[in-house]
């Protein structure tokens, strides 16, 4: 941790700065220059995170320089950590590629869907229950019954489960349905049901937050290590800009930027990002040529029909002819997307 | 509703939008021009906000007319709503100002901060128990023991007490000791969390999220509003941007957009939207210039020894003397801060 | 000036940087830690600027301590600039209203604004004759002609005169009739105009680029203030976020901001900023309140009629009104607007 | 164009607005809702920009319906437009990559620089002559006598030229010695250097604006067309956001995106979008994928040594490495790279 003084602070305003730092046990290298005395604290300062050393007489700036995660970082773990479920593997060479309605809606929909994305590639079945919509007058999810039909299309099909859980209250009742837990944007930073998914044995995908930066991501991803669950996956599904031709803007440089920072996988979804079908294709492929480890994306029998997010929605044909392509894009960067 | 189509697009793709419309029972009143033809729903057409209609082949763009929330809106309701809880009254004539530490420390901590900012003014005091902290090695907060000192610390003073609740497995808990919830800026869009808070009788200091829109915030207090509770206070805290100097961009233009779209109060949040003690008076100044219904400020006896947030926080003297310029300035706009 | 170097690299990484800048005259304080080594330069290390230390291998960060910019520093001058134009003084206890239409239209609009935002209290008219247009398509100014008109309304009113010079092959013509250079948002990194301007004796308004943060607005500055034209005169004008009710959103803790950080004048333009007329009044009271040296304001005798910008234009009645109000909050805030 | 006007509006405040678009030629479609009453004009409504309507009692919104651009649009030619320059097309099948230094800064470096990318495949050399600079103090080209050597260099070599021109007052110079004249990010609104641009015979490369949405490039683009210079090359280099990992938010839904609403051919710079080596190789990849006519590469032969820029800047190696696997991703969308 680096702290900036104002080259007018006297004496004494440095003194009481070094001392507070002292008294915690800190060693204290004090540069002084013309116009600013800077003082270095080497080391671990995780615990001076909580100490307003800006609130101090003279104090500038306060700078970070260790990285505010531990788990979660490259010097942790220095290998991408591969999330093994049933014969699904994350993070290996293989890009796994889960796709699914928006909602579940009905029986008819989500088992023909679950069986056209298996044989078009897909390895995990998406579909929302329990829905965090921006209006409360716009359909909220079947609940459990639109669980029990996610679980039982993917079993008739050999697909993997994962689907959101919105509140603590969900996490047991979800459970029982999914193999991952989905956490959205808006819940990114909801730390208690982060906590408590931590307690879990149960891989999470946690969606980077509208607002939220990279380290931040990885701080919330931080969350749930920390309780004891490594089986995080992290997921970009665009930021909030001025942009609005697009809904969100895909910052797909999250990508290589996760991969110098953190070992743990991250996949892309291209539909909520963009919110436009005709953009999900090219911006699947840029994904994977950036290094994305999978990707989201929503199909629905007929996007026309579908109760939400239709615009950015694939049909069937589309969404196979997006797989053929976007695995040759795989192979063209060393990695493969396995179409059986 | 607007559905523009592209002239290029077939008749009978326009007739299958129309249909589809039709068959919802709305009236369509079509326009066609040289390049587009556009499709006219008037009235209400919220039942058609979960139609994907950007789905259907030619058409460009779907616009909503109507605002999608109505029991904040304006037109619900022409003039302000005064939040009454006990003696104190938001949104009247009176600005309003809240104030305390970010997190109770202890108790000498928030009886001295409480008899301080009583002193000077403030009606409400705040004070977190459960701290929602962007990593997981920050201090998370009292808890239970938190919310006790806060409230008996009110309690002496006569101060009334608003409080942060992060998930509805802690609102019966946090509901014994506050007058007010607070929904945090992470949380605008926990609406599992909103929906049970709209079913209590106890007023919800709703804080705009970081990435939200004013639209948005009125959608999240309309969450609050259809489960029955109608008192809700919104609040600014700043939204981010690409800003630097600043920790958050402190939007006080949404106070009279606000003002222009709801009959909702609104106070400001100058401490974290800035981030920066010497922000805070200007700020407030601004705030209630703009028309602010109050103001919610950290102050800590000692703001070097704080936990949390020192950098943003004032001490006694500098809380006493911005109450005296910030009254100052509710006078010049017909407003008033009561000192006593 | 701060390096970090991962604790990774070998020593003859970390002495290759060394090396480097001690070659280049600086004094190097190692520190090592656990996990990273830093290498502080403390002093001016403006000439470090251009080398490019973060490409030297194990350099994980690159520190700037000193502020980049000089002369427009509060380091280099520590009480607010004065810029004195006739009997105007811009930056002392007076706040200065500048108004007038968004684009000069034709004599009688131009002469009537002048006569009564003068009578309003106004001290400088404002009004575009070469008009930076997003579109080809739209109205770009009557150019000399509106220029004339302009100079000519003023003088008959005692008005100053501020226009917008968007290239430097303007400067010579606009310099005939203008007392004030007005460069606008999308020319504050013009960088070759910036410099002209800086060797003339004429005042200059600079306005905050749209994504300007406030720092590179200094900046922008500086090249005037370095060419040796010291009168200058920054502008908020609302930056581009993800909100859109408003046009852009006012960033007014620039305001106490650029107080902290420079002695140059700012002045604020809620018109543009917000896009709307219902907002200009009270975001001018919260500009003053905030500690703003003046506000520029669009008035136009019809607004409806208006060329551009209709609608965040006043009529004469409501600047008169927005006039009076601001007054009062002036007071209160120990500044003071002269209504005559 | 669609004006939506409030229900509480009076008949004639209503028939003012009519009337107003009567005046004009216009025929106006009127729907009465019930608490909205909404005026359509169907057509070219491109006079009706200049007429603030929202200035009207009761004007609640204001919608255009027509894109404001025309010549770069994809109804006005719906397939890519080929820029032939000597035997270089750029918008055909062949990706062209443009590499060299950020500034061109002596013989040695350009000269070596130029055989180098040429000998991996790149079509163009870069090379600043004329630096924007944030600040004044940096580096600023080395102006004539830069634009010399990298004529002379790419002459040795075969490659084409691309260098920046800043203002009016230099076009005449740059034009000497360029082929493609580029207008930065930070002059995409300079509109008289646009115009003056468009009305020569060479191409432009128009690099995005940091705050500027895909619709205000394509009018900026449209500045160029609209004076008869048809040969017009997006950039896409990044936008602002709160991401302050990468220097900017790579934005690589525009492509996609302009493919869908222009003709006119499109090129990415990840150099300057992230700021960062280690992320210019995936995003390079990443924008072919995503559909990219070329890329905009910084190379140097010692990026330790770069005047600026260093940080993001290739050595030959690794610009070497980057081609080939540029040329596998190419090939993999239906492209290709001409490695010779």
């Amino acid at each position: 941790m680096i702290i900036v003084i104002n080259g007018k602070a006297s004496d004494s305003h440095v003194e009481k700065v070094v001392q507070r730092l002292q008294k915690m046990g800190h060693k204290v290298n004090i540069s002084r220059g013309e116009r600013r005395i800077v003082l270095g604290v080497i080391g671990d300062a995780k615990d001076l995170s909580s100490v307003p050393l800006s609130a101090y007489e003279g104090v500038e700036e306060v700078i970070q320089i260790e990285k505010p995660y531990k788990l979660a970082s490259k010097e942790y773990k220095s290998f991408t950590t591969n999330i093994k479920i049933k014969d699904v593997v994350i993070g290996g060479k293989e890009v796994i590629v889960i796709a699914g309605p928006c909602a579940v809606e009905n029986k008819k929909q989500i088992f023909e869907t679950a069986r056209q994305v298996k044989s078009s590639g897909a390895k995990i079945l998406r579909g929302g229950a329990f829905k965090p919509r921006t209006s409360p007058y716009s359909f909220q999810g079947l609940e459990e019954e639109g669980l029990k039909l996610l679980a039982k299309a993917a079993e008739n099909t050999g697909l993997l489960v994962v689907t959101e859980v919105m509140s603590v209250n969900q996490i047991e009742l979800v459970g029982q349905y999914t193999d991952i837990f989905q956490v959205g944007a808006r819940n990114m930073q909801n730390f208690v049901l982060l906590k408590e998914l931590g307690k879990l044995d149960k891989p999470v995908l946690l969606k980077r937050g509208m607002a939220a930066t990279i380290e931040e991501l990885l701080l919330a991803a931080e969350y749930i290590l920390s309780e004891g669950n490594h089986q995080v996956i992290l997921c970009e599904r665009g930021i909030r800009t001025f942009e609005n031709y697009t809904r969100n803007t895909l910052d797909l440089s999250a990508i290589p930027a996760i991969k110098e920072l953190s070992h743990l996988p991250i996949i892309v979804d291209p539909s909520h990002a963009t919110g436009r079908k005709e953009l999900v294709g090219p911006m699947s492929k840029a994904a994977i040529a950036a290094g994305a480890d999978g990707l989201i994306i929503e199909v629905h029998p007929k996007p026309k029909e579908s109760i939400s997010d239709g615009a950015q929605t694939l049909d069937f044909g589309n969404f196979n002819k997006l797989m053929s392509e976007v695995a040759q894009v795989a192979l063209a960067v060393n990695r493969m997307v396995n179409l059986k």
